[in-house]
């Protein structure tokens, strides 16, 4: 089996549990390690986008180094997520035992299918979002006039900070942060949820995740941008129209009891 | 093309419509006049139990008359609903005009399949919801204490007045009220909100649409009902297990511009 | 100094530690036990109402227990509330070292005034409320038709399952449940809140703690009651106005560290 | 009567109607235009704050003109907003009419005071707020770590996009957006709004209009600023705590039916 190790580089305890399901894993698999994680642990390493054919991906950090590693990947590989991190809901493994957990998985595991949301502005594609995509405003505090259209029908117009639409895995970030509901990502969805709308009636929407979501900047002066997932962030014209749909590329992930939705959604949001 | 019609009984021009509708087409289709609104009218009637092989049922009247008939129908066929109500979230047209759309669709219409949620408790069945099945208090401003699970794994647990578990089409309905988000009725899910839960951390919860949930009545000595459509109770006993499901047979509606989804919502809520 | 004691009956726990309590106050303080307490301690007793002129009344139970003590107490008196609840929101001692905390209190306490909401209707008071008093629908799940007057203007129009009107007391109850926002109790105002409004745009409402609030019941045929703090019912009928206006006798509280309010809500509520 | 007069520079439709306001009361009062408004019509004027002794200031525009003049006024003068606004939550008369209107004011009116809030950082002052003052990220999209306290006791600690703090004016304003009640400004109260707060359990926080609130800025490494009232913008440090107080003084506006906080709430929000 063919497995990539990375670990978030600014934090030792990541670091060391990388290196101790290194030293667990390096006799019984075919081991890449990320190259600054390689260099922090002494040992030969390569550009994640040079790692081909990989089976599984070890990744030691929170949220936001899951996040930042899809943005990297090439290809789909299936994830582990060694929390490290302040929440972790994306990870899949607490770092007791992880490295016996790895050992198990040589022998096989299931993989989970998460649909990721494409986001363009003038035909141009930005990176797919594991979470979300979000237009805001670029003045913190100053107001934008949008419009909502789902597949063609205007769904919402609305002067707000800002608009979100996330896939189901996002429904626990941003998106719960601005009032969302939590939604099983085995829907078929996704949701659109406005920043501090600026009307009484604005409420969470959810549409099916094979349609097309346009959010359009109407008022001309206002700047804004698109951030996805946090990491990415383009800015945007007046009159842009910002096209969603599905992204070709899932992300994956190994299936493991810790990480079953609803016991993270209790244990970790409450 | 055989349709049958019905209408609101207590509401005089919910008769006056019907009767309107039924000359209009009288000689271009085989008409079947449910019982009541025939004896209002003063033409011979049948009871709807009694209409088989309907292609069209034309309903006249608002919500709640939809959600009657479509509980006393033996099997699903297309319906036309001519609004006449408060809020006529489920109906697809309007009454002005309503004669000219029937006789268009006696030459073909496109159909819309909305599935339905199936309650059953010890292992009985009631009605299938349309819009949704409520568990609730007995006793008005008495809590109820209850958990959820989805599949077979705890979702939430929580000391409420209740708890709604709703179709996507219910979404605009109760479920709603009680603070869910609007769901496009293409979403393939559930949406299971609390009412009145006595917890900050509680939030609507949405699931695939062919998943098991069930929602246990916890502590003893409360009394609870269930609420199907807001049309039939029934009493719950301690420690009842209420198991929701994906209703076998689906509500057909009729595809009208009027019944579009998002232009509902932008004028019936806001 | 004169003591009041009293205890949860059902609750072994809190008529032992009633007796605890007991035993270490008698020779230090003229104490009057309430008559079920007393039987189940096997001392002498004499009815709430029948005491007069105490100085502080020591209670050991939980929400429940206060409520249905406020609601028999004559004039107000400085209540010690020791927490043997499920919540406990009103009570100001844990029950771990109570009895050194009520020695001390004999010393002296400062007092902090809550101010209570009268409601009325047709002209006659039920009991003043310390949490709320609910306009609600007597039939789960079938709505009310409700307009909402704040000092003779129009405020809200809406329908909905019931109308909360609390104290910011009862900010943290069942007003919250309904979504309403937590409200220090020192701040001069009542909270109303819808129950389950069918309307996007219903919001609460923070009104002055001296205004006239009424609910007026709009529709013919349905039932309502009014809850005030889950104790006291009253049937209503067709057209009734209920007003609101603060209580003439406040309840009265001990200063506690323990009663702190930022304190419990992040303990008690989050 | 000393009148003053102002009217939102690039909006013509406003400045008519400032020159139709001075055509009709030049001769019944002392009136100053302001000096810009004073160009576009080709009158004498002078600047607002060099305006002494004004019993009335007319002001012809919307919300954000009231703001922007509010932040100019060296001492408080009651204000008659005639709305040429998107929203006008802050004005108290409509356009048509206004003449009159206006004529009969210069016999008497009585006037509504309206507390505001005053924010300092590390000592200094920035402009009270009529609705709110905000901290909010600096960096869209960008959480924040904040700590609550309220009169000394910590009240709030989570990971959000801003906190809003603002006056029972403000509630209608971007404290509403941001999930906030609605509060009668004759409640002597703030009202504490997260951003986005990334937790299930945030909820508005209601708090006496005299406590003294403190936002601290608690990770380093985030960008924020401070925002009042849309207005005025000052960057914030590291480790920063934001203190608000009620303000020294008040802003005053003219009592109109047209200004009546009720139905304002059901036209312009709903």
């Amino acid at each position: 089996m063919k497995v990539g190790l990375t670990a978030r580089h600014n934090l030792d305890e990541a670091l060391e549990k990388a290196g101790s399901i290194l030293g667990t894993i390096e006799d019984r698999a075919e081991v890449s390690v990320e190259l600054d994680t390689a260099s922090a642990l002494g040992v030969e390493g390569l550009p994640l986008r040079d790692m081909s054919g990989l089976d599984l991906l070890v990744l030691i950090g929170g949220d936001g180094t899951i996040l930042r590693t899809l943005h990297g990947l090439e290809t789909p590989v299936p994830i582990l997520g060694v929390n490290m991190g302040d929440v972790g809901f994306l990870t899949n493994a607490e770092p007791q035992g992880a490295e016996e957990l790895v050992v198990d998985l040589l022998d096989g595991f299931d993989v989970e299918r998460r649909d990721r949301l494409q986001a363009s502005v003038r035909g141009e594609n930005v990176p797919p979002a594991m979470n979300e995509t979000v237009v805001i405003t670029s003045e913190p505090a100053k107001i934008l006039n949008l419009e909502v259209r789902v597949d063609g029908r205007e769904a919402e117009h609305v002067r707000c900070d800002g608009m979100i639409v996330a896939t189901p895995t996002g429904s626990t970030a941003y998106a719960m942060s601005a009032g969302g509901p939590i939604v099983d990502p085995r829907v078929d969805a996704s949701v659109v949820v406005p920043l501090a709308p600026f009307k009484l009636s604005a409420r969470p929407l959810v549409v099916p995740g094979g349609s097309k979501v346009e959010v359009e900047l109407l008022r001309k002066g206002k700047r804004a941008k698109l951030v996805v997932d946090g990491q990415f962030v383009r800015e945007l014209d007046e009159g842009d129209v910002i096209e969603f749909s599905r992204a070709e590329e899932p992300a994956l992930f190994v299936k493991t009891w810790q990480g079953e939705f609803y016991s993270k959604v209790r244990q970790k949001l409450e």
